[in-house]
């Protein structure tokens, strides 16, 4: 059976840079952008949409889908749509060999499928700040503004999905404070539970 | 400064084996048991009620507290000084040496006071049930409500005294999965952060 590592991580933990080191190590393919590719492709959705809606809950959308009432019936099925594509690509890709494959609720998808890590990675508001004003600058809102959407987001989204708690230690085998341990070290302990 | 590593665990999931094992294999203290002696011998209360009122919240003393109304006031002043005496305890053992340190809200005691690595330790409901009969034998109660009580106390009473959420990995460095991790391997792990 292949082995699969999901990545789970909060925005700006550094989880992308880690499930990369780990791909390096392990020499096994990393999906992250590359599976926003596979699933634009197979969805015929644009990837900037597939960025956004395969792992953010949209509260605009939802509060625009019930004004609208029985109308909204397209967009629902547009989301609906994504969701079943996303998680007929993640099954192909675990279902082929093994690889990472970071966040979309991969951890959820696989629970039953493959022999399967499951990881979590976090880090403080603080940590996290400094690590998305350096890797995507600042902008007129608050880095800490930008974390709490974004956080809000993907919970809901996982939520949403899974009925079960984003982040929350027992959907996960390990959970690692990024911050704390360094990105390097984080990389080193999920190799060795490979 | 001396280098602490506190050990949050749920109720089954071999928390305190895997203390004993990292306590060992780094040759430093592991106050669990030792604890209890310590806090009954300092506040003057018995090891019976340390061991259970010192991280168990009780509900039925708190509606027996709501119920007698001020009349309650000595039995709230009991808990308050368990309290100060573990807190107390718990920071002069950390100043005393390096150390590891099971339960008790040592993770929050100690959160700006020692060189501190917080581990969480969790398991399945299904890996737990058997590690309690194995451990603690069978009871008229099912290990599934022993443990939910158990975790529901355990969990009322580190909000009552820190205001966070029991078991969120952002209250830890790491956070582990004994029943599927081992408890062999959680060892290993911890003690390569150390």
């Amino acid at each position: 059976m292949n082995r699969v590592i999901t990545i789970g991580r909060e925005f700006g933990s550094g989880g992308r840079s880690i499930a990369k080191m780990v791909g390096e190590k392990l020499g096994i393919p990393v999906y992250d952008s590359e599976l926003l590719a596979k699933i634009a492709e197979e969805s015929g959705f644009a990837k900037e949409y597939v960025a956004d809606c395969g792992e953010n809950f949209s509260f605009d959308r939802l509060i625009a889908r019930s004004l609208s009432g029985i109308g909204s019936y397209s967009q629902a099925t547009a989301e609906d749509h994504l969701w079943t594509m996303q998680r007929k690509v993640i099954l192909e890709l675990a279902e082929k060999g093994s690889c990472i494959i970071v966040g979309r609720c991969a951890d959820y998808i696989l629970r039953d499928k493959a022999d399967c890590l499951r990881v979590f990675i976090y880090a403080d508001m603080k940590k996290r700040a400094e690590h998305i004003v350096k890797a995507y600058g600042e902008s007129d809102v608050s880095p800490e503004k930008r974390l709490r959407d974004k956080d809000k987001r993907r919970s809901a989204f996982y939520t949403y999905h899974t009925d079960m708690t984003w982040g929350a230690p027992h959907n996960y085998h390990i959970c690692l404070d990024s911050g704390t341990l360094g990105m390097e070290k984080c990389a080193e302990l999920i190799c060795s539970l490979y």
